[in-house]
């Protein structure tokens, strides 16, 4: 399979652009980057795109930085519509292809169903669509019957990624023939090849036309990244709303290591208050904790995830959690069942993650999925926060130290527990 | 490739056994398992046992036990030899075949190489071999020009294991055509057939005729089992020598498992008696990390290893740390600085295991073997302990803690900028 990209279009709808539109970011990267990136997961490595006088450098540097193989077709006449761009791409193109447009972003998932079928692929439900502005398509018989904006009777919405073979060609020949002038769209084609569609719905994908569209396509990649993440109660239901709005303003601007670096920091100084101001100290802990997810949404978001990164913000998480209970022990009278509550609640803050962590390392697979009981107990990290902070609100530090000593190390035994009967039921003995 | 075991001996030199000798236990399994089990690792998955009548059903018992697809030849006259019970397997072979004897163990090393080649596996060195009893061979031309006991001029010793082609069975339909009457040693074919060597210097293989042969393999396995291991320098030099030598006396005795719960209460016993008396909390302390190898050393000798054991062991581990610490906090002067220190040092204590913890679970690799230098910065627990336990004895709990909350904290971020710097360079994006 190959990947043709239409990338000749004006973008006039953009404004005055001085970049090619495929080439303007969404979460960090070239719209276009996103879509080449899945191809590439999904084995398509060689690619054919259709570009106009302005845009032609661009993107031949474009492909040049990321080593990627690509035939360039200059179209001439942009303005005479991407079903003339499909047409001129005819001589480049033997074998199936995936055909897809510079101005349009999908999630991996979309990607992958896409694949998995042949023709124009459809949406049904249009979950990120403006109906006034999208295209509309019309089936009959499991074929396209009709493509358009102001259609009023239709079944899917055209989400501008196509698999099909080299026959639509013979089609762009016979369309251009008969119309020697003028505009030709690329839904001229289609309808009059009468594409099979192949529905995938409900999964992220969007067309960018204007800035707005670009604006909502940012903030909308970033609370994608979020979907899967293994949330507590509390992340989900306050830190994200508040770390996806930062994100999506910050994910063009800052790398996600310098912004695991500025969450580090929030938290360190959150500790540094707190030696002072438990209350402030509290506040602010928690606003770094509400803030720690933006390097990881910055990164999913950019498609710039590292193990490294996962790695440091997952040390780091513990540094701050240790600095700051240890600051807010200063404020514990000074005996010796101080002490005592200090450490079995740092041991306890750390092991929860300690239990889980080593158990990647141990069984390569994430705890949460293979055993969800997991999540029953609170007290992962975002939760243990909020808490703290109220207890900070309310200055009551020794009360803190008693419930967290008594906490965290309740759910570390439960970790354990759940691990051990989990895994010895699975049994299984490994030599070496 | 099909095994070809020979367990039709008498075992006489055993004295009185109600057990086929190759079913004895050594290293926690039978004799013949060890073999058996390396060599289904490398891809050998059919047997042909040749038994007598007293160990036919032993044998049956064993390889139904195991689900171990086995073919059993008997051997009604065990008194004519193994030359001749190998003359009896040649109606179920074929194809070329591994030959094994039922008293001999392997590691894994030799298995592995002894299999890359052809003909009588031999050894130059005979690192665990008597030499009187050992069974030498005289080479010439690299294949067997003679075999026995009483050789003075040889130039390796025999290591009864072989990688043979079915040729071999015209040289011992030969023999045992001249020979009607009497017994015939497999050595007396090996001769005849010359043969070719396949050198193996240097691994671990042995012999066992007698009760005291049987000791010391015991011991040699669980040696062996050590072998890898990422230990640090008191552990090398102390706590591996105890812990070797009580292994290889309850490896028949008791599962890994109950090693590491015996193990896990000495630990804690530790630190309960340092609530009262620091120095023999501490001795008892390094007692328990003298021992704690003992569960991970009978494991690997009894091919049970497990990955939740290896995860008990270093959750329990932490445990045991904390909870000496702790107890060892009470006698800190009751401070603000006894709570602070108090939770560094347990902090430190057990981030220096996540550090590295969790860097197998992000990289799925050992940290110790990617990154070397992570050992030069002394702090690995078995060092940690010793020190602590010469604190315990001048009776400096303070000390201590300064010494600890310092140490851990600068061996953690030692770590962190080591695995930063390489896996920083390394580079290496990876979406999703």
């Amino acid at each position: 399979l190959k990947g043709v990209l239409l990338a000749a279009g004006l973008g006039t709808r953009m404004g005055n652009l001085n970049i090619p539109k495929g080439l303007l970011k969404v979460g960090g990267r070239e719209i276009v980057y996103r879509t080449i990136y899945y191809l590439r997961k999904f084995g398509i490595n060689e690619f054919v795109v259709v570009v106009n006088e302005f845009s032609e450098e661009w993107y031949k540097k474009f492909f040049d930085r990321l080593g990627i193989r690509a035939v360039f077709v200059l179209n001439r006449h942009p303005e005479r519509g991407n079903g003339y761009s499909l047409y001129l791409a005819r001589t480049e193109v033997n074998e199936n292809f995936v055909l897809f447009m510079s101005d349009h972003i999908y999630s991996e998932e979309f990607i992958e169903k896409a694949l998995n079928g042949q023709g124009l692929v459809v949406d049904r439900i249009g979950k990120f669509v403006e109906e006034k502005e999208a295209t509309k398509v019309k089936v009959n018989n499991a074929r396209v019957e009709k493509i358009g904006k102001d259609l009023t009777d239709y079944d899917f919405f055209d989400t501008g990624f196509f698999v099909l073979t080299p026959e639509i060609f013979k089609f762009a020949e016979e369309v251009v023939k008969n119309k020697s002038e003028g505009e030709i769209t690329l839904s001229e084609i289609i309808e009059t090849a009468k594409v099979p569609v192949h529905e995938v719905s409900g999964e992220f994908w969007m067309d960018v036309d204007t800035q707005e569209e670009l604006k909502r396509a940012n903030c909308e990649v970033v609370k994608q990244s979020v979907k899967d993440s293994e949330d507590g109660i509390v992340s989900k239901y306050l830190n994200r709303k508040i770390s996806t709005r930062i994100s999506c303003y910050l994910v063009d601007k800052i790398t996600p290591n310098q912004a695991t670096l500025l969450t580090f920091l929030i938290g360190i100084l959150s500790g540094l208050v707190a030696f002072f101001n438990v209350p402030l100290g509290g506040v602010i802990y928690q606003v770094s904790s509400a803030v720690d997810g933006i390097d990881g949404e910055i990164a999913r978001s950019s498609l710039r995830t590292s193990k490294l990164g996962g790695y440091l913000d997952s040390v780091l998480d513990r540094f701050v959690d240790a600095f700051f209970l240890i600051a807010l022990s200063v404020h514990l009278p000074g005996s010796v069942l101080s002490s005592v509550l200090t450490g079995l609640s740092i041991f306890g803050s750390v092991m929860v993650s300690y239990t889980t962590e080593r158990y990647k390392g141990a069984f390569g697979e994430s705890p949460f999925k293979s055993i969800p009981a997991l999540k029953f107990f609170p007290g992962k990290r975002d939760e243990r926060v909020f808490v703290i902070m109220l207890f900070c609100l309310l200055d009551k530090v020794f009360e803190l130290f008693v419930f967290l000593a008594i906490l965290t190390n309740l759910k570390v035994i439960y970790n354990l527990v759940l691990i051990y009967l989990k895994k010895s039921k699975e049994g299984g003995e490994s030599g070496g």
